[in-house]
């Protein structure tokens, strides 16, 4: 009797077994993406990943600025970039490359700071991607983008040269839904109420 | 014959499910903290928990300015501090209560915007914490602080008040092993590169 018992408990068990591995096999998680990127780099990452011009004066190494620009350009469907100054060559031309490849990309940022020096917000307009200015007496202080509504980078760096090469940074990388959702669902809140019409 | 097989298929799983069942109980992870809190907040929270005052000037809602006050008096063996610009008062109180308390704080700043009106960085230092300014021509721009070396706080946001009510700011809050045991490695650097044998 106990040999009949537990003879239908291991078909159960092998039942469930094979239904796992069948079903397990649809529902592979998508690779955790948990980074940090810790700036400053120790220069500017050379744009051309394949540059073999020894008197180039970019930086040839694995950098930040690279991983993060990696990052952006692997957007498929969507990039959405909420960042306080942004005055960084490399990325105003990251998020022009991603756009001319027919990803809808949007940038929102802040009034008071973001009329830096070599500000790239007008010539990110001027490239034809949306652009929505916060601006009252408080910051719109937020650094963070979201790529295809899945992967978040967010942390301390505004997107300026110095930010890169000067000052001590970080930027969190994460697939994580319950972080990525909240950041989601943030920019929705602060584009919608930074629209021409709510201004 | 395949009865038998399959009993004692059944007898192996049977086994290392009470073996699951005995080691998951020792082994039952420590509560997964993934929280995002999004500045600004409607008005700075009332330091009396339990305020009955009708006329209290402070918000006795919820507010985030509570609950990272809450994360870092849950310290019980360490507080590490890295944030650019403090001058929030309740920021500086909840680390002296810390301190007070006997858990070990520290707090790096920056100098050239650490000097800002209201920094409580000599407050700090009158209470007996250690403060370590970073003094370079960049900005050591971090914002977080480590709990216990487990739990993580970093984001945009600076510890001053007109971060609390005014601007848009966030902060994510963690235990993922993943992200806390690369910014201790960042703070002991940091806290090391910023010792006074080494300026």
């Amino acid at each position: 009797m106990w040999k009949e018992s537990l003879a239908i408990f291991g078909g159960v068990c092998l039942t469930k077994f094979v239904y796992d591995y069948i079903f397990a096999k649809k529902a592979i998680p998508s690779k955790i993406v948990k980074e940090v990127l810790f700036f400053p780099d120790k220069g500017i990452a050379c744009p051309n990943v394949s540059c073999e011009d020894k008197n180039c004066r970019y930086s040839h190494e694995s950098t930040c600025l690279r991983a993060l620009v990696n990052h952006l350009k692997s957007a498929k469907k969507s990039l959405d970039v909420c960042v306080c100054v942004f005055s960084c060559h490399e990325l105003a031309e990251t998020l022009v490359y991603v756009s001319k490849g027919g990803v809808p990309v949007r940038v929102l940022s802040d009034k008071s700071i973001g009329d830096v020096v070599n500000s790239r917000i007008p010539d990110l307009r001027a490239k034809g991607i949306p652009v929505r200015i916060h601006n009252t007496p408080y910051l719109m202080h937020h650094k963070f983008a979201i790529v295809d509504n899945e992967l978040l980078l967010c942390g301390s760096f505004n997107w300026t040269r110095q930010a890169v090469t000067g000052n001590n940074e970080s930027v969190i990388v994460t697939n994580d839904k319950d972080f990525v959702e909240r950041f989601c669902n943030e920019f929705s809140r602060l584009w919608e109420l930074n629209s021409p019409q709510n201004l």
